[in-house]
């Protein structure tokens, strides 16, 4: 259903994938032809050979189960093989080691690094020090660029486009890092956004501006059933209870952000629902029967996209 | 020395493995048959590529060396690839992700979970959610059908049969879950039974009404001297002194339940003895050296028993 | 650039590898032609099939990342599978399992056992417990053998010989468990000692009788400055502030070992600076641009040697 892949110079060899900044619609085009090839071979074979003999380190400074686990069957169904690194912080960290020294090590013994670590910019870092490929599977409250193309992905797998289509962004948009990464890469296109949160929880000054920089159109709402029945996109994330320092506060607008099958009857027929899970009690369960509910899917499609990168970065593709 | 494996139609292509209960005489034909074959292509070639690009997750929310090796090798002994989830505690569920989202999120990537968590009717409650393949490693006291699985195929292989055999059960019956699921195992087998138990730890009422209506013959004991020269099969499980509140009551029996060189020369020349391991104490090494000694047998064949349990659920027997 | 192997009886076909006193001349020239052969490997094709099928157990007691990478990358670049046991302190061992028990387990399910243990002559008793090749992956303050090996490899590469070089060991020389390694390795050649610490952390007395009794020449010094401009070799390791207990002492030695772009200006342009790593210190950042700089080659060969020696005592060389 995705448009049909490009065939070119592939613009990833050899790259980091630090920031969805990297980021554009002719090399997004590129990323999702791919991805989408992946798909088909995971849905017809299941696995291929493209990435034999290559190894890559999962080097997890923090713990991301989801994360992790789609690296790791991204690098397994290509055929190549996996260094997982999880407990760093038992390990060399505790003996003092600086982040460069072992990206260092490891590009020593694999072809790319996957580099999941607390602290905003460690990503760039690591790449300045390492000459093989680092892909920054999130540093802190900085980026996280997988999780955001593969959303991307996921609106335009389900919606066959990406122009025209609006786009509800609900819950903490002020901490979310996947809400403003998703929202960075969106405004590469003709959409119009609703930004739905509580007045403390609203989007960022800078995200705002950019967006009205690009020239589209943006609303910011409070509440979920503003919004329902024009989006295409609803895309949910947690509000947490500890941003709140007024508990009053909370409790008077915490059910605006619940998405149940009540308010789903008043969505369009068409408009699907993303959340980057996990999830606490922000979509009810008895949402997942709807077939709307694209937030399994969006699981699928990580994989297929982490395929692709692996696969561009490494030169394979 | 297994009895031929019967060519036919795969009961468990697609399958959950959740419980004992799910097993007969016919499909216990037909899945030794395969860990049969499964062994021969391990002694004789070392591995196959029959689960070449299948994936199987490995989700412990406890830890446990001896049945995660043993299912990571059973895949890549078949040219399959792991996804190795052992720190959840500390990632997703702290986030509070409920089992059917993580079992959901990891079939989007994997194509077999094995599953081990601390709660009864987890695996139950998985499979429920989860269209792929769920293999119970172990769910708290409940079950552990791969563990009673590779007992009695040892047995099998040790004895070339099973009806007809004397099998006393030795140690804590009243907490030991592997007694009760071997015990279940073979009832649909011939067999009699000895249960060596000190009086606190006595098999549970349900599973001695069980061996009743299946009329087979059975004996409660105390002391291992008993049996040790009646058995064809001693199965021994350890005595927790936690389990007592009386530790005089401890201190007079617990000699009766420990395997040493001594007693095994009162045994039959034919007689195996078996333990789930680890061991601390009731089986002396001095035991190690006796051909009748099975318990590294019963590790080896448990790979043989996951390696065709794998290829059975994926559909690849 | 090293000498051509020796083609010839592989003498490491089965056995464990416990100790660097397992080594001498003759073997050593086979296994780092063997080395030399994987680095050829590597760099033009990227992997291999030799160890298709075979599965190692990497049993790691206390973390070790460095080590524990290199050894998954080794074996993955040979096509084998791997079993990563990272957490037993949390598993069987908390259940009290020995771990001779734990070995014979593992020697089930796997073909070969990389070892790493806190406690010294562990990897024997693994050794003498299982049938399958152990290989000591650092028994506390005992033995490391791959380590030396991989410093060993590197000399020889970086300097194409090992006879007539002369080698400053530099830092902790009492306690540095590298150190005592790659002297006796380094004794069965032609060369000449500088051994460089603090008076407290000189190296050990029985080990300067090995050096004396080889005939070999050494001199002991307090400060890198004396013997920068004579080593071929500079061995670093760090001197831990903890071992001094007058602080006063630590600060009046401290800059004696530190490793700077301004003394190297003073070294052969053909030195070479090694360090086992992670390293705190002890080595400027800035001499890392220096091509005398070989720590992170050193990693590199780390793999090597350890594929050298999985292919060996596999018996696939």
């Amino acid at each position: 259903m995705a448009p049909k892949p490009i065939k070119g110079i592939n613009p990833f060899r050899g790259q980091d994938i630090l920031s969805v900044k990297q980021f554009d619609r002719e090399n997004l085009r590129y990323l999702f032809g791919l991805a989408e090839e992946m798909r088909i071979i995971v849905e017809r074979v299941g696995h291929s050979n493209l990435l034999q003999g290559k190894v890559m380190a999962s080097l997890f400074y923090e713990p991301s189960t989801r994360t992790s686990s789609s690296f790791i069957a991204a690098m397994s169904r290509l055929g190549g093989a996996v260094i997982p690194i999880n407990e760093v912080v038992y390990s060399s960290v505790t003996k003092g080691e600086s982040l460069p020294d072992t990206v260092r090590t490891l590009e020593s013994y694999a072809d790319v690094i996957v580099l999941r670590h607390p602290e905003v910019g460690s990503a760039a870092v690591a790449a300045h020090y390492c000459e093989k490929p680092i892909i920054n599977a999130g540093d802190g409250v900085g980026e996280h660029p997988t999780q955001a193309l593969l959303d991307l992905f996921t609106i335009e797998e389900d919606h066959n486009r990406v122009d025209g289509l609006s786009v509800a962004m609900v819950g903490d948009l002020k901490y979310g890092r996947t809400v403003h990464s998703l929202t960075r890469l969106l405004s590469l296109y003709n959409v119009k956004f609703y930004f739905v949160s509580p007045e403390i929880l609203r989007m960022p000054p800078e995200l705002i501006e950019e967006v009205k920089q690009k020239g589209l159109e943006y609303e910011e709402l409070e509440d979920v059933s503003q919004v329902i029945d024009k989006a295409d996109v609803l895309y949910v994330t947690r509000v947490q209870k500890e941003r709140f320092t007024d508990l009053a506060q909370y409790d008077a607008v915490k059910d605006y952000y619940v998405i149940t099958p009540e308010i789903m009857k008043r969505a369009k027929q068409t408009m699907t629902v993303m959340h980057p899970l996990p999830r606490v009690g922000e979509i009810s369960y008895a949402v997942d029967a709807d077939p709307r509910a694209s937030y399994f899917r969006q699981m699928k499609n990580g994989m297929y996209v982490r395929m692709a990168l692996l696969t561009a970065v490494l030169g394979r593709a």
